[in-house]
């Protein structure tokens, strides 16, 4: 899986992506990251790749021709292109896994100030997402998470394929079991019996009682 | 508003708060941004801080001692401490305000692998957390998320308070209209006349009427 960002920060993307488990995913070519600067297609001296609004407003929103240059200097490597965006379609662990099967390349636009130019989402973007029902400073730490999240779904991402396989959210609204790990008491706080008497079965059977489920409407 | 990331990438998050408008509200001491190595408080040679699940189940978990010691170092500034975890609460707009009015210190806790030992839940933190429906890699990112959402209501995060006010999510599930800015048309594609033409009253009938809203259950 490739994944391009377009951002205006591609030093936040870089750093991300050189350590820990997405560090050793892209060592390993699991996945390819590509950052492209945006001011780099500017078109001005100055590099600026933002203007006020039409019609009046506070502040800046990201210019079409800056995005539409960086898109079109990725050539036949832009794969599916997203748009993070407080407005998009509400990101969510099915959306990561039909996202992981789409393309074999994804391209990421981070918005930034007020936004992007809504030229960019009527003829630029093929997707619009949102990572949540909040706002969040810029779009590179969203584009950071939607990549993060499909990336997992990657063979090879995780070390070990059966720790996909148990985890929450693949089992829809399911969530996790208590878990607990050595020492078997600290400060008092001990860990169940049943889970260091070795019988499976029992073991099986609390953590199905103790799953912690969450309801959405 | 002080932010403590007890996380095993500090460089991660210290990259996110170097540069753009985190990192100028970081300058401007509108927040403060302090990263705790929890390796530093493994309390072996190895800086180890994950074992293998009570009870069996792939991968590891992150250990409570470690999670307790880097919580105790921090003393009265502490704050507020929020885990990020898959299983948390859902967050949202509301919930990023409230956590800003909560405290003015708040402590993140990354969970990482299959997660933390539940002792940690049960025992050390006030919150636990979750930025959507999806897994991601590590709760760096969603530490990064929440925090960065609640900066933004930090007054003197953005440089303009009026930005604030008018964007989405302030207004209950009203999203954001269609914004345009400079060049008046790119490749064909030009602005809507209505917003060059200066009648205020019709661009905020247009703005209304073009709001994109979003219908959650």
């Amino acid at each position: 899986m490739r994944f391009n960002f377009i951002t205006l920060f591609p030093d936040k993307i870089e750093s991300y992506f050189s350590t820990g488990i997405p560090g050793k995913a892209r060592t390993n070519q699991v996945i390819e990251v590509n950052t492209i600067q945006l001011r780099d297609f500017a078109g001005n001296k100055h590099n600026k790749v933002d203007d006020t609004i039409y019609g009046g407003g506070p502040g800046m929103l990201i210019q079409v021709g800056p995005v539409y240059r960086a898109l079109e200097s990725l050539g036949d490597k832009k794969g599916l292109v997203i748009l993070l965006s407080p407005s998009g379609e509400l990101f969510d662990q099915q959306l990561a896994m039909e996202l992981a099967c789409a393309s074999d390349s994804i391209t990421f636009i981070s918005g930034y100030y007020e936004g992007v130019d809504h030229r960019v989402t009527e003829h630029l973007i093929d997707r619009e997402v949102a990572i949540g029902n909040y706002v969040i400073s810029s779009g590179d730490l969203a584009s950071l998470v939607v990549a993060d999240s499909i990336s997992r779904l990657v063979p090879g991402f995780l070390g070990k394929e059966a720790s996909l396989a148990e985890e929450s959210h693949n089992a829809e609204e399911e969530l996790e079991y208590p878990q607990y790990t050595k020492p078997f008491e600290f400060m008092g706080w001990t860990v169940p019996e049943i889970l260091v008497n070795g019988n499976h079965e029992e073991i099986r059977k609390w953590r199905q009682k103790n799953r912690k489920t969450r309801n959405h409407p």
